[in-house]
């Protein structure tokens, strides 16, 4: 049974519970981190760590991405960042992590033209290493840009905004309807953000092989106050992954935080709360291959007229191989590197050894 | 039912819960921002937007009550501030700003004496740019001032106290009657403030067109502990807006939220629980055309013994047009720039076109 | 019914609330502070301000004392403290304020040996004046102490530890019944500090006058974990006070709060939850006749193994008159000057004009 | 009943609640700290206070093992420390606490071999001073050390991991099965640690005379999100104590809370909860005996590839005699000092005489 409360009278609301209120609960026979798989497939698509990372070229240069995929991991390009604006990506990056604090430098540098071509060509970059090609559109220019990513090889399609519906109304008058254009499509399509089991389950029904739970590193709660709180999310947005694989007799979609997770500990708890996989963010950015060289950015600070997302710096003075941020070794306690030996470790002492298992783990709310 | 809780033996507590604790859940068709209408209605008067301006002078000059016009909000007009009290009005708000720490400076600039010729000249000024004249008399002195501000062009009067019952007793010996006072004007009446159903219902039958939920900018919390969570109170005022329409058979009275908002979450909120419209402070204080120069102060904060309300400064160096305060472009994204870009779309992303559906909302608690 | 949750297998915690979390609910008609009267009678003394001052030298100079009646309160003098051991009181009080880091002053100032006939001499003086002398004892020292300034014109007594049971057992070895002790002394005994409901009602039927609630404005919390919450602890001990009243057929025992209260509001919410009066710190060290000269520091805080209580200076760089601090006016809104002001500000706006019918005030709980 | 919570749709958490959020209600006949006795008895050793100290270089040097057991508590040797490591333990020590904000060079002192001889002579070094000896190693190296340093003189033997469970499942391929280890063992063995009742009621039935409860001074919380509240673990940790006694007809296992306690109220309530002892870390680091002459770390902060816990410095500048931390005199009022003074005031305070009964004492939550 739903857990509401009056606010006032006449006017309820929901209880809604965030990851940092949540925390696991080990109680079945602890095993050994190196018994522990974190294989997650999807589609045709199988991952040896179930972390992706947020589409922004605070992260997703080509350098990155490509390392992401040698790690295990997905590195998801923004199609309508700069990778197809300026053919000096590391000059255009430069600009804007020199001074990080005024978001008019990234706002202009995403007021030049998108240049299908150039984008292209970046994209058949990455492909031509053999990893995985990931890439999102908006949901406004799913329509014009899907083909062209696709085309240029893209093998997972996301279309990503900070809250997506599937009979989302474009602003250019014509409403895209998901379920006829996911079908329309050869590859797989990851589709969100969404907060809520009613819109999740819809997404799914539209065709989509992934959802994604959450709007990002939006700053929504002090701008829009849509900020529902992530366990819940998570765990509704799960709800109805398991009542759509009921409804269809087996199809699985699945279930993809993107939030600021902060620590490892934050990743841990989105998967314990029914996660397939995160899309992770500033914790990346300590890459030395991520494009911020410190800094990180929402793909959302950019807009022209209503920025969200502000600049954070990572921790650490000097940035670090994204394999030691996923693999440590780490000489610091914060929860920032060592990645995936957090998540082993935390599996293993509660007792899980793959990541399907651990969804069900124990959970306590303080 | 209302939830009590027992806070000792024998003495009860009603669980109430402020807007920073809600957050809205999107759960139906997203919409385009484009396709949003936030007009609001009161009285003959029709606003673009559902905003009015907290009446004071850190806020309220001719300019900015002009602009606001102009941009379809409403700039309310406190008549016990500077405009009537002193010739230079410039001079005096420059001495307030000087030194924003010292109360003492806007004590003894309100102790001049309330000159109602100045003060009729400068409300006729701004009636003549053709703009809603609303201006703002304390219940003491209600019965004097109304006359006269409502000579000079005064169409909606706001009788504004930091608390306000139906029957107040005047500190001068003579009770002000709502009802009757109210009853001989010939212009709507906004009242206020309350923070719960039963007076709120009062007001409503003592014939106030609007009734005003929450205590202004008021240090109410340190000084009388009279701290009513907001998001509950503007619920229980909605509540006895919705009886008493049906108790009149069909009289609504609207209720406008008048508190602490400094993000433009807290706007989206309040709306949300249930507010038709609501009173803007510090935020508007960025405007350009805002008397206090970046300074916000609230009225109450010239109380002779015990001002309520304190200086604070607006977030940014610069001061920027109002236009831009409430329509953007923003180039930050900490939620205090373009706070009707970021109402259009919360409610856009939740999937409403008017203000009226969007007061159900879903919403979740934390 | 109380409310209980268990914090683990097979073991309950009861529910408590702090001020800080409750705020008063105006529901009535507003009223004029004119119209408000806050007499507090107990025994054959009546106050005009329901206000004692912590027994402190912090506070109680003789000349802060006799202040205290002039303004209607109670200063109440420690007899454990530097009245009676220092011949320059002036002296040692400024040699504990001008290292206010360093208990270690307090404490040694506080092992020089008590002079019976000064503290007599400097009660006596105080009484001169014609104010009401209330002085504190400790239970430990109640039995030597009493009858010394009983004899030197102490009115009211207030035996007074951190925490104070009935048949509190002396380390001395014989127990100290308070029953019998307080029968056979001829001026009312105000005791504490209690934190529930059993304690206050043996307290009662032992013949306290009044009993305290709370443990000062000891460091408990941190030192050795016994921090009832105070809205709880007051009306608590409330519903003993009428359960007494009901059982005895008409003796009213007043409760009295003393705990850190640092803003008007403290005291309001006391009263607001049961409190007859409010024992005051910090809040009075605002005043010119302070001892303490801007410093507070609870009687504890020169315990010569184990302090309790910490040096805290007030937020004004200067100190005003006593006056002042009670009745305003004020040039600042944080809650610490007019506290009377506030007191009665507080009642007038939920529609009371005396303490005991406020203690009914409606309350909200965040 | 449990309290269970719904986080999402067809998800629940267990309500948990922490030592921060319970306080103490005394409501018995208060007691003189001098009839309070402290004594803690487990197997054939009987301890003074119930203190132990948590197995960490920071703390154990010798001098402060043996320090600790002439004031009455027990001092625990980390086994897999600095001792068996480095000839010159306080060169070593020297070079940890030089840099204490790089974790390395602590991994690096790590990395040298344990040198099973040199631990074993100061092992013996602690015996021949007459006082208990008790000696940690983690649940991999347990088979391997336990017969080394209890051949050196150890008497108490702590198998202590982050989180151990009666059947872990060791990295290097063979099972560590405790029952049959513990049982093959001469001397009495303390397992942990634990954060639930099941576990707990395992490593009870492994033979355990103590259980652990608490994952010690780790970082958790950010790392691998285990962090359950301790005041619901130690709870339901005695739960399993009470259940083990009734199905074996009066074996008693002792519950040993080791967590960071940084106040002397946390040591008090954590006995409150049902812990028979305390093992305590940044609190003892006052002593001038401990080894980080100021700083403390946890054990586990050594950790190769994933450290957790942190570098921590005392409040104070200078370091205080170990009797002065357990005893007093205190000149400051943090709850840092007398740690055993406070718990003898709480108890006394509360009514309790003895440690058993006070696991009984009235507890509210906030």
């Amino acid at each position: 049974m739903r857990d509401y409360v009056e606010i006032g009278i006449g006017r309820e609301a929901r209880r809604g519970y965030g990851l940092r209120e949540i925390s696991l609960v080990p109680n079945r026979r602890t095993r050994s981190s190196k018994d522990v798989d974190t294989t997650w497939n999807i589609d045709a698509y199988s991952f040896d760590i179930p972390l992706a990372s947020h589409p922004t070229d605070a992260l997703a240069t080509p350098e990155f991405v490509i390392e992401m995929g040698k790690q295990g991991g997905l590195g998801v390009i923004n199609a309508e960042g700069l990778w197809g604006r300026h053919a000096d990506l590391e000059g255009a990056l430069e600009k804007v992590y020199a001074d990080p604090e005024d978001l008019s430098v990234l706002q202009k540098l995403h007021a030049a033209e998108l240049d299908h071509e150039l984008l292209s060509e970046r994209i058949a970059q990455v492909r031509d290493s053999g990893c995985t090609v990931a890439v999102r559109v908006s949901p406004q220019h799913a329509r014009d840009l899907a083909p062209v990513v696709i085309k240029a090889g893209a093998e997972i399609l996301f279309i990503q905004g900070t809250l997506l519906s599937a009979e989302y109304v474009s602003a250019d008058g014509e409403p895209l309807n998901l379920k006829d254009f996911i079908g329309s499509l050869e590859v797989p399509v990851i589709a969100g953000g969404v907060t809520d089991y009613t819109t999740a389950l819809h997404l799914m029904r539209a065709g989509a092989a992934g959802v994604i739970v959450g709007s990002g590193f939006t700053t929504n709660e002090v701008t829009v106050g849509i900020d529902t709180p992530l366990a819940t999310a998570i765990a509704d947005v799960a709800a109805a992954r398991r009542d759509y694989l009921d409804e269809t007799g087996g199809r699985y979609v699945h279930v993809i935080a993107d939030a600021a997770f902060d620590f490892s500990a934050d990743i841990i708890k989105a998967i314990a709360c029914g996660a397939d996989a995160v899309m992770v963010g500033l914790l990346l950015a300590s890459a030395e291959e991520a494009g911020g060289k410190g800094w990180f950015w929402p793909s959302v600070a950019a807009h022209p007229r209503f920025p969200r997302g502000h600049f954070e710096h990572v921790a650490r003075e000097q940035q670090v191989p994204l394999e030691q941020v996923l693999f440590g070794p780490s000489t610091e306690s914060f929860g920032q590197l060592n990645l995936v030996g957090a998540l082993k470790r935390a599996m293993a002492k509660c007792g899980y050894t793959n990541l399907k298992a651990f969804q069900k783990v124990g959970l306590s709310v303080q």
